[in-house]
């Protein structure tokens, strides 16, 4: 039985969705969130779809004891390649991920044209996963999709990186050349990494062109869904400030964790409880010593 | 007991161990090559020392089995984390890395130079471990020895970018500009990876700088450590051009490593054995259903 108590979980790669963590802090600042980054096994983005469902499986079995309310996919990489999988291994938990919320806003944005022309720049394997180009022709069946991954951008920004940095404007004119051409109408960010570098995007692709934040539109994706099903807290922000607890857990190395997440969150966090890799793999094995008697 | 009949093991978290694997192909051609690419946990270089050091015992402990003669550890990350404590973990089988070779080729190329100046590039956890600094010093105690972390060569690389990429070049001339301004003598290539745009690399450190390719002096050091051990094969390549075997396994996609292989390795190779990574950990895990009767 899901209550408004339970935490929201957000699970990604590593750092990325925290982007989504902060715009869910934003707004919905009483709720309680949970964070697990996969910091061992990042990146998602050019493994292949039975690895990353390996990864994800384990993450919200990890997480399930701590009955969260909702788990959000806040991964492009992870939503592309295993959402469907995950929605149906766990129909106990409520899942959502971050493509169709990007891909609804694409379209809604792409306003009444008929055959509007939408980019996505993602990862390696979100761009083979094809699953953004099915999600906005399932709503605008004549749309333009173009789709280009943009590897480089990750590691870009995990390095500190931002939109002034002069090897990210090169590499964003060499990815988005033929979209400039193109002439498109609205470039989604599909990755949550990418709105650390929106400023430069925006320079590339010039001022005509409307950009979907997919972490943006998945926080109020996940807030619409707590709304509807009546979980969301009664109590708000209280006079004292109070508000809602953040606890992250990774699988590699917290203190470098907390110290690369300031530059997501916009604030300070203590460094996460780290669950080793070896750990969630006995937890999700179907090992021997499980059996009841 | 080693014996010259077994196979040479190379084990990297991806792709970069193949120019080793490469170097010692065309050093010890009658040799049989095992490759094992920890593809699904790839990259080392930003992870921890107790996590990279878990992955690399796991890899060990699968390739026991095959009784290699030798195993290199052709990754200068994992080498610098975990090599002593992989050597001190299995003392029956004889273990070497890519650190030391590099190392001692550095002083070499630096020549009667009492203090000569020392560059090198790797990934932020190389960097981080101090390893090359330790192994330089330990030969020629007033080198000045300077490090730069280069995280985004690697992805780079791994997406086809070659020496001739404008991306790549402007890259290159940030993360070099501190060592072209103190006139290096040596530059160690501290990646297995980097020979790929050694071209580069010269073109921005110019002539007067010998760069040392970290994967080339490992594939030396292993033929030497063998030879002295008298434990190459004494069969060569004969008349019809008959060599010794390459086997390689991965964690993740076979497909995906064995187009990527060719640009490494020069030769097309058929896809690499899948050995799932929830197989690794059960076989490294200290399980009940293995204790003995």
């Amino acid at each position: 039985m899901k209550t408004a108590a339970g935490p929201i979980a957000v699970i990604d790669s590593g750092l990325g969705g925290l982007t989504v963590a902060d715009a869910l802090r934003k707004a919905l600042p009483a709720e309680d969130l949970i964070y697990f980054g996969d910091t061992a096994h990042l990146p998602y983005g050019n493994k292949s779809p039975a690895t990353v469902a390996g990864f994800v499986r384990q993450i919200i079995q990890f997480l399930s004891p701590m009955k969260p309310k909702h788990v959000v996919i806040a991964c492009n990489t992870a939503t592309a390649l295993c959402l469907p999988t995950m929605v149906a291994e766990f129909p106990e938990i409520s899942v959502s991920g971050v493509i169709e919320p990007g891909a609804r806003a694409a379209v809604v944005a792409a306003g009444a044209k008929p055959v509007p022309t939408i980019g996505i720049i993602a990862t390696e394997a979100t761009v083979r996963s094809k699953a953004y180009g099915r999600a906005i022709l399932q709503r605008r069946s004549m749309a333009q999709v173009l789709l280009r991954a943009t590897p480089l951008l990750v590691p870009m920004i995990e390095e500190g990186r931002s939109s002034d940095d002069p090897v990210v404007d090169l590499a964003l004119r060499q990815y988005l050349q033929g979209m400039i051409s193109r002439k498109l109408d609205v470039l989604v960010l599909g990755c949550t990494h990418y709105p650390l570098v929106k400023k430069a995007i925006a320079r590339v692709m010039g001022n005509k062109v409307r950009l979907i934040d997919s972490a943006e539109q998945c926080a109020q994706d996940v807030a619409l869904r707590l709304r509807r099903k009546h979980l969301l807290r009664e109590v708000n922000v209280n006079a004292s400030g109070e508000v809602g607890s953040f606890q992250s857990f990774v699988t590699d190395d917290p203190d470098r964790f907390a110290t690369l997440a300031a530059r997501f969150l916009r604030m300070k966090i203590r460094p996460p409880v780290l669950v080793e890799p070896r750990d969630l793999y006995i937890l999700a094995a179907p090992a021997p010593w499980k059996v009841s008697a």
